[in-house]
């Protein structure tokens, strides 16, 4: 019985741990393992410092839920913003391109999902209540949601604004349309019929 | 003015390191990284692991230079192996898709490289010495050129060729032809010229 020549298991087991990155399938992950085992600088090694330093250092922001080295992150914590203006947006990962657009001065509040009945999040395992904290701690006249234009960021928009309309808040959405560059023949009939009912004055 | 709000730092430096896989561009290390901040699990501990671990624990076979956790691999530790062949290849990496084959049993020898003026690699800086050391010791009978079917790995078969012809040992060459499943029409001068010179008997 000839047994199958393999890498030795210390480069299996590099592999498969590789392979758990979103986006690395087997190949990426053998040619990433290879790498690693057979490059003469310290390259891997500083990987491996920075997944570590990362995984220590980095956690949710107290306040907004975005990333944060400390208890605040640098939004929060910075003075010069407006605080009378709040961003609800679905995850962490949504303020940055919010960020690039240069168009928002103000703070955000990361819910960490929508309520979504099917995968059985409720109201609850959002950051829902730290949102109200925030409305009564925070002077504030405006709240923008930009949640996903989707059923659930939808019923989520909807929920908060239902608890939230008898507050002296301007309550306001992120406008739906036909994306920048993009052609009428491509826009879906919701994307076209958001675009026409949602459509400004000249 | 406004700074840019980006990711804190340990984030930034995290995406800089693995960006410097290969095959992992810009995006995907983004990815990978936001995934390896907000999963709940231990995964990117445990690939840190892997990374360290490997590191230590792997180097290359003193006898044959394929991937070793101790001081010989497992292939060159396989007493059933047939030891009067050898098959020499560039790179460790070359060595499992041989075995992959399941058609030689004998050991291999990895040269690290191939001899090659314009990038300044000359044979003594690959491990033809120890290849010749291994001839001497260990009695053979054939010996396999598997080295790249371009003008350096060409140059580098016949040097060590020239150097071993009046030993009694049999030198032969893989073949070179048409690649299974290739039509003709893909096949270029240079392939079908040698699949031509290299026709077998039916």
């Amino acid at each position: 019985m000839l047994r199958r020549t393999e890498y030795p298991a210390a480069i299996r087991n590099l592999i498969a741990q590789l392979r758990q990155m979103p986006g690395v399938g087997p190949r990426s992950a053998e040619r990433i393992a290879l790498w690693m085992v057979r490059t003469r600088t310290d390259q891997p090694e500083q990987i491996a410092r920075a997944v570590t330093d990362t995984r220590h250092s980095i956690r949710p922001c107290n306040l907004c839920g975005f990333f944060a080295a400390g208890e605040i992150c640098e939004i929060c914590g910075d003075s010069s913003r407006a605080t009378e203006l709040l961003c609800v947006v679905e995850q962490p990962t949504d303020i940055l391109p919010l960020e690039k657009t240069g168009v928002f001065r103000g703070r955000y509040h990361s819910l960490g999902g929508k309520i979504s009945p099917l995968d059985h999040v409720a109201p609850e395992d959002l950051r829902i209540k730290e949102l109200f904290d925030r409305i009564d701690r925070e002077k504030m006249s405006e709240i923008i949601f930009a949640l996903p234009a989707d059923v659930e960021g939808e019923a989520t928009t909807n929920y908060i604004v239902d608890l939230l309309k008898h507050k002296p808040i301007t309550l306001t959405r992120i406008a739906r349309g036909i994306p920048a560059g993009g052609g009428l023949e491509s826009a879906d009939e919701l994307t076209l019929s958001a675009a026409l009912s949602g459509r400004t004055k000249l």
